[in-house]
């Protein structure tokens, strides 16, 4: 393996044990050491990648849109329909992910990082897919994307927030396709609510596919 | 003023008290010396009323709902909907609510304290109120009142933090009255559609009819 290779992969073992140690314990109360001990890293290794805790919270937090990474669909809202699935799966499965969006819900704010990003990086990202939606004719004439995407981070946050305390996260697929049946009727073309698939076997399916692709 | 009377203020402004520190600082760094020295009272009389921070942090949370009292409605699903107003509007003027959804939402479970407590009594509150708007005929026969009612605690509940992140709160108004537009047409019947009313103007009507309620 090439020297820049296994910095990449030490690199991703930080932030991937990072993000474990904020999700079990917040921002305040996680040290360095515990990430140390997590990463089975050396200090200097992780000061190299991340030179202070703050520098570590913002490599996490940068991390969680590459979550909504799925397989693009000819039909861009079956596409944003899928992310929401595939951050849920990811929220079931990966820590990182779960202390990143921890760092983003919680209210303490880490002195000099900007924690709320992903509440604007979210919204950014889903506009495009909007936009292409409604350049396609998916979505009804009423529709203001930027609504609509706001409404959609807020409330996935909150579903996983409630899912989370009830379940630890068991049913976060069944709730997001509740989200999807209760909002689609508003924003798309008739034509497309017999299409479109909202169900926990497509959340399945998505999830599927996207290990097929990395394997 | 009766002894009693005296009894329930001194309460009130403990909870008040611990509402707010709860918001400021969460419930880990909190303290009682805190709450004391907020809520100006004596360490006998907080501990008459609450034995323990475990107990105060219950006494918070216990308090929430009441927050989503409203004047009653003919049509239950704008009773429903002034309820999120009013609740919106109590996350911005009041400290005590504030520090009771800080409480519900934040990851850390106090221990000894039904913290996700609100996420089951909302949908219960909710329920009675969604079953009366479909005895009423209000509701398209698809609803499925649980599912909805669920869907509408975890949307707040997400769309107050991302509210809170990006504007402390100030936009929250507006962003309820998105979710409120983008929901109603899947459990509203049409014809109620035009008369439902769900913008921020109505949300200060209803905060002005409480506000005279309570003169």
């Amino acid at each position: 393996m090439a020297i820049q290779d296994r910095a990449i992969k030490k690199r991703r073992a930080i932030l991937e044990a990072a993000g474990a140690i904020f999700d079990e314990h917040g921002y305040d109360p996680a040290t360095i050491a515990m990430v140390l001990e997590r990463a089975k890293v050396t200090k200097g290794a992780l000061y190299f990648h991340f030179p202070s805790k703050e520098a570590l919270a913002q490599g996490v937090l940068d991390e969680q849109v590459p979550f909504g990474t799925v397989p693009p669909q000819s039909c861009r809202l079956q596409e944003v329909i899928d992310m929401t699935f595939m951050v849920a799966h990811g929220l079931q499965t990966n820590a990182l992910l779960r202390g990143s969006v921890r760092l983003t819900v919680d209210q303490t704010t880490p002195p000099g990082v900007d924690h709320s990003g992903p509440f604007r990086q979210w919204p950014e990202r889903l506009l495009v897919l909007m936009e292409q939606a409604r350049e396609q004719g998916e979505l009804l004439p009423t529709v203001e994307s930027r609504a609509t995407v706001d409404l959609l981070v807020g409330a996935f946050a909150g579903i996983q927030v409630m899912s989370r305390a009830l379940t630890n996260r068991e049913d976060l697929a069944d709730r997001i396709s509740a989200l999807w049946t209760h909002i689609l009727p508003a924003i798309a073309v008739p034509s497309l609510l017999l299409r479109l698939e909202t169900n926990a076997e497509r959340a399945e399916r998505v999830v599927a596919s996207l290990d097929l692709t990395e394997s």
